[in-house]
């Protein structure tokens, strides 16, 4: 692994500088959880995006709010550091998820509340209150030197939570615009440990929904029962014949493109530090499911998953009803590895339902392919040193993370080396009801990402 | 088969009684299914207990309104016919099923509107239009004739759609003033042909729900998929182990108890008609589920069933979300045919869950045994003379209904034969939205109870 010592630069002053407005900061990111973005359902998307627009131009970025043909991309440009400084792309998004089920809320999602030291909203952790503290680092660094160390680009997507289905085209369509040596993001969770980590790659997602019918109503299970087609039935012996009772996948093909992780993923998978006692317990669940013997971190890294998201149909209420439901369906998706390709993979799926259940519909849902930077990127020495610097420790280097972001676009797209630097605690409960971010990951991410600028322009570019 | 032919009682006089009041006894039924009464929400019980003890006291029954546990039972004694007349039991329910979803109902539920010939509403079939249809048949007869040919207890309980889980306590503990000689029931569809039919038996019901959990909250997909159990996975694995592709339940002793029709009752499964292909266009379907060979009237009438009557877990709104769900059930019921035992079944059920996924609870919702009747009951010939003069037409004897009634406390625990003739269309959607009853069946079921209980009163008691 490459590990030239970059001088150390001062950011005693940009330290200070946030320390001091620590409250203010807080306040304003509730003041942006208080707006809700949920692509999904089309919520309060033109707002923010001219929210998080305005704040780029405050900076003084030259700042685009640039239409697509779903939620716009939000663009800022700093190009005022020397010719010769890595250029830095840094990518977040600012849709949310759906915020349901809402009854499961302590305090409602879009009514940020602070309690022990955790911000608890929806896009506390997933994905504003990351993205916000890059955009607070621009601002102390700004503050403090009245100039980047880094040249910068600030972009901010609004259709990362379905899927980012216009980030392909997009980032092939304005290649130059967003030309730059390197590409971070703030997204996901710092390790289960609690410990900061730098990731290198992140796994592909394929959603997708089966939709199984039988009658064109309702029926009564006494009078059809054994006669009349049940589409519950239907999903669960098609489901059974494409993932098996020991969590193998059983589609043909399925794992044919799985790559094993190279001899220095593996060292540094073997490294994280995983206490399955304690992970188990803090899901309250009665067991893990590792059923193939590969261990928990190469699982989540390098493995690919098929999840039921949801399966719904039939009665649902209170008591039984004896229905012979007429529809049924389940929402589905796919993590994918290197060098599985989701468009092949989904073929794979669709292959299998005609085969096995001709009558149920495949329905595509969106997909983003995996990627991966090389953990020996000249780089990972001036992000590291910077994580140390602003958060006093050594963060994991991790070959993959589990979850999904559209960075694939980088570095295939773009031929960029891209990295993922999570402020948010492993606990953040995103896509899930009391959503939070801790108030002290929040400020360390702030300086976390004047650091990484710092560092990163006091290094030599490769 | 016994087939004493009776002497034909004349019943033109109360025929025309019946159809000169034609338009009033379907504005009295939809009075009654504007009360709403659904046992399973406990809505509007109390009240529609008491307006049908009110319409039978008014016929001058003997009538009490007898509280159980849960829902009151009602009960009509007429003791004015000869004593050596035979006594008839006539059972009913006025509970209803829960008429979501409602947003697929044409018409309101509980606002009964006619439509081509059709008075659609909650409980117009099951089974307020039917038990309805006997108490105006007494009314008929009483007005025509200033007495029953028959001693007649008519009963009508609370809770037959949640189960009829007080019924054999009830029964048993009022032998006495249950006696009868025989029992009629009125309630499920005519013959899918259309034909009038008599049916000797009942298929048994079993409810169960299954109730996988998994991490103590919703979970993000890609941070923890393929490493925290999924309790939807848990389901379909469990589920495709109790119950094959090709429709055999794989549970240890299932069909144990299952015993062959009588050559009686094979004979008379083979008169049933059924155009297969006109079924399964009726019911919109691309096939119908016919997987072992056995023939369609036999699979309904002597062959258990295993029915998921509702699955739910996880995201279920528009779009994808891609949570892991950490909790989701499946509601389920089988259909028990002689001499399968309900109580013996869930055993087995239990085991094999224990077996196969110890962590899902089982949860018992109710069952009713099985029963059947010999189709060369004494009584047989009446009934079907009956029905010829009030129809028009020789019903089809049926050894069982697919559907469940508790006619086993009667067949059981009484020990006297239990005949459901049923008056509603075969399309009446019971437990279904936009369920219904053609106005010309009501009206042959009340003509249809008049008469049987002047061919049961004109004919020798066996």
């Amino acid at each position: 692994m490459s590990s030239t010592p970059t001088p150390a630069p001062d950011l005693s002053d940009v330290f200070a500088y946030v320390d001091e407005r620590r409250d203010e900061f807080v306040q304003r990111l509730i003041a942006y959880l208080r707006m809700p973005s949920i692509s999904a359902w089309g919520t309060g998307m033109g707002e923010v995006a001219e929210f998080v627009a305005g704040m780029l131009g405050g900076l003084g970025l030259v700042t685009e709010v640039m239409p697509t043909a779903g939620w716009p991309m939000v663009l800022g440009r700093y190009e005022g550091a020397a010719a010769d400084a890595p250029a830095v792309l840094l990518y977040g998004h600012y849709d949310v998820q759906p915020p349901d089920p809402l009854d499961a809320w302590v305090s409602p999602p879009f009514e940020p509340a602070i309690r022990d030291g955790r911000i608890y909203a929806r896009g506390a952790g997933d994905n504003k209150g990351q993205h916000f503290a890059q955009m607070l680092a621009l601002e102390a660094l700004l503050a403090c030197r009245g100039a980047l160390p880094c040249n910068v680009t600030v972009l901010l997507e609004g259709e990362e939570e379905i899927g980012s289905p216009r980030m392909p085209d997009f980032v092939r369509d304005h290649r130059d615009a967003l030309h730059a040596d390197l590409v971070i993001t703030s997204d996901g969770p710092v390790h289960e440990s609690g410990r900061a980590q730098i990731v290198f790659g992140v796994r592909g997602v394929l959603s997708f929904e089966l939709r199984a019918r039988g009658a064109d109503r309702d029926l009564h299970s006494g009078n059809w029962g054994g006669v009349a087609p049940n589409p519950l039935w239907t999903l669960v012996h098609l489901l059974a014949t494409m993932k098996n009772a020991r969590g193998e996948v059983t589609i043909d093909g399925f794992y044919d493109d799985v790559l094993p992780p190279t001899a220095l993923e593996r060292e540094a998978l073997a490294r994280l530090p995983g206490d399955l006692e304690a992970i188990r317990a803090s899901l309250g669940a009665s067991a893990l499911d590792t059923p193939d013997g590969r261990g928990y971190a190469e699982r989540l890294a390098a493995w690919p998953t098929f999840t039921i998201n949801g399966l719904h149909g039939g009665y649902g209420g209170p008591g039984s009803k004896t229905v012979l439901p007429h529809e049924a369906f389940a929402k589905c998706d796919m993590r994918l590895v290197e060098a599985q390709r989701a468009e092949d993979v989904f073929a794979k799926v669709v292959a299998h339902v005609r085969r096995h259940a001709p009558g149920v519909e495949v329905i595509y849902q969106g997909a983003m392919d995996p990627s991966k930077t090389p953990l020996d990127s000249a780089y990972t020495a001036p992000l590291r040193q910077a994580i140390v610097a602003a958060q006093g420790e050594e963060p994991l280097l991790v070959p993959a993370l589990g979850g999904s972001l559209p960075e694939y676009v980088f570095t295939r797209i773009l031929g960029v080396p891209a990295f993922t630097v999570p402020y948010a605690n492993a606990d953040e409960a995103n896509h899930a009801p009391n959503e939070n971010i801790e108030v002290a990951r929040f400020i360390a991410g702030i300086k976390t990402g004047a650091a990484m600028l710092a560092y990163l322009g006091a290094s030599a570019r490769p």
